[in-house]
């Protein structure tokens, strides 16, 4: 197996070398651009990785890892239209650069090549298998999307519920970038299926961590500003837990706060933070998240695959959880 | 080959049995919705007409005429948003009903479902053709749109990249469900792509003559009402054409028509139809609708067809034309 930067490099020169040129330019330029934004290029990676676990020729995996690479964006582009978020990654987004019409298109048109791109893998018996996965991964990321947007009107969020909705928006995508990777470089449905459900529990664990670092991370680390989700009034799983097991006098004061308009954030950040601090939910959001490591984990010694590279999995995992990857 | 209403009955049974009862709901809903507000079925009755032309049994094309019929009202919900259109076929459009997130969300779940109709196409081994063929016309049908729209912003539209407009924004759907359609059945390459340019003309022929219809159509028999692409300034085939043929002062005259904001319909409409008149677009108009047609009479008469079902597809052609079907 080669280091992250190595497969990064790789993916990076395909990225390059397949930049559109086709016109209308005013429907492919805003597909350059969001696809020039960067980012840590962590799902297309997974599908090249879980290619060479198997000991195939990883360029065997690249249409399929540009095609993960073009969805994610594709969902980021329409996801910050719902949000009418101005940026991404510190740059404008592509409908505040480009306006709502041809962030709608061009959204569009990138999942159509992302499909285009899955009908570009040799041997071509592999496609319709493929083909299957990505799409109940695509319409599972839309039914995540929504229920996200469901959970901002309601109030009887349960956690279960929570899980659900991040799994189906985030994990999947995790999951099948490796599953696909993992039966393009010949893993036997099976093994791609751990490979699958080692991807989905990280990907759980990921955001739960995500959830755990908005308010109790190092800014420096975090690369965020610490207390957003709190500002944001944003039903995380601290939140959600906290209901859970807070008193009543606890839970009464963390809804007032969860339904009072953000005026003094430093204020509200430190008396949320010390709800949390007093019902330890930090320690029980992290015993979760370790529960959803360990399965993960389970996943990838259920596999054939050597002491090595089951270590370099493992290596993986916990560095994408330190936000080291 | 059955009646129209024969194949129209059979595809809305399918439609009625492929009703999304998923959940979220509030993603689903949205589709049922568009996908009940009716609508002649054109698209996905010619992907059954294909078949059956190859003798084949047209239960074996249901799924991709529902993935066409699917796709086709994709187009509609997002073109719906970015025209910011209130109505559609006299109801509601999505987004004045549930909201733009919505309308973007639920739009892209249906171009995933559209894929995933896809791959239910047995045998097996057709479906890369067919997703080749359908993620090519897919894409066009975002290139014809993003046309459209650059269209509205330009003064220098020539005739050849409006046809170019509305072959990639219209036809080539009809002319992919045909060629699908045959695939399915058992066509050669050759026969299907002999389909494709049948529809792919007579897609042509029906805009241009949807041109004409606006201006000069029976109100009654059109059921539009009449003038409407004058009223909005549309850069349509008998205003490109007049610039092109009109003399100096017509000219002039159509452009000041066409760049002055409409207050008086009834006169404005007068007015253009006059400069149309006296330049006699509208038999330039007709010469080359019938061109385009004739054309795809030729493209079935190099088919190997018996001639009953040579004349099943013209007399097709020549209903829709007529609007009849």
């Amino acid at each position: 197996m080669r280091s992250l930067s190595d497969y990064q490099h790789i993916f990076q020169k395909y990225l390059d070398k397949n930049t559109f040129t086709q016109s209308p330019v005013e429907l492919y330029e805003p597909v350059n651009y969001i696809l020039a934004l960067g980012g840590k290029r962590l799902r297309p990676l997974l599908v090249l990785m879980g290619c060479e676990l198997f000991n195939s020729r990883l360029q065997k995996a690249l249409p399929a890892a540009f095609a993960v690479e073009v969805f994610h964006n594709f969902t980021l582009l329409h996801d910050d239209i719902m949000d009418a978020a101005p940026l991404r990654r510190g740059k404008p987004t592509v409908h505040h650069k480009y306006g709502i019409n041809t962030g709608i298109l061009s959204g569009d048109v990138m999942l159509i090549v992302a499909y285009q791109y899955l009908t570009h893998i040799k041997p071509n018996n592999k496609v319709v298998k493929l083909l299957r996965i990505f799409n109940k991964m695509a319409q599972e990321v839309c039914d995540g999307q929504q229920l996200d947007m469901n959970f901002e009107n309601r109030n009887d969020v349960t956690i279960s519920e929570y899980i659900q909705m991040i799994e189906l928006k985030t994990s999947v995508l995790v999951a099948a970038a490796f599953q696909m990777g993992a039966l393009i470089g010949g893993a036997t449905d099976i093994e791609a299926e751990h490979l699958y459900a080692f991807g989905r529990n990280v990907g759980i664990a990921f955001q739960i961590q995500d959830d755990i670092l908005d308010t109790f991370g190092d800014p420096e680390k975090f690369g965020k500003k610490v207390g957003g989700d709190i500002v944001q009034n944003k039903k995380t799983y601290l939140v959600l837990k906290s209901y859970e097991i807070a008193n009543a006098t606890q839970k009464t004061n963390l809804e007032k706060l969860m339904h009072t308009p953000t005026t003094n954030e430093e204020e509200k950040i430190s008396a949320v933070k010390k709800i949390f601090q007093a019902v330890n939910v930090r320690a029980e959001a992290e015993k979760v998240m370790n529960d959803y490591l360990h399965i993960a984990f389970t996943h990838i010694d259920a596999t054939p695959l050597s002491i090595e590279k089951k270590n370099y999995l493992k290596t993986w995992a916990e560095a994408l959880m330190e936000r080291q990857v």
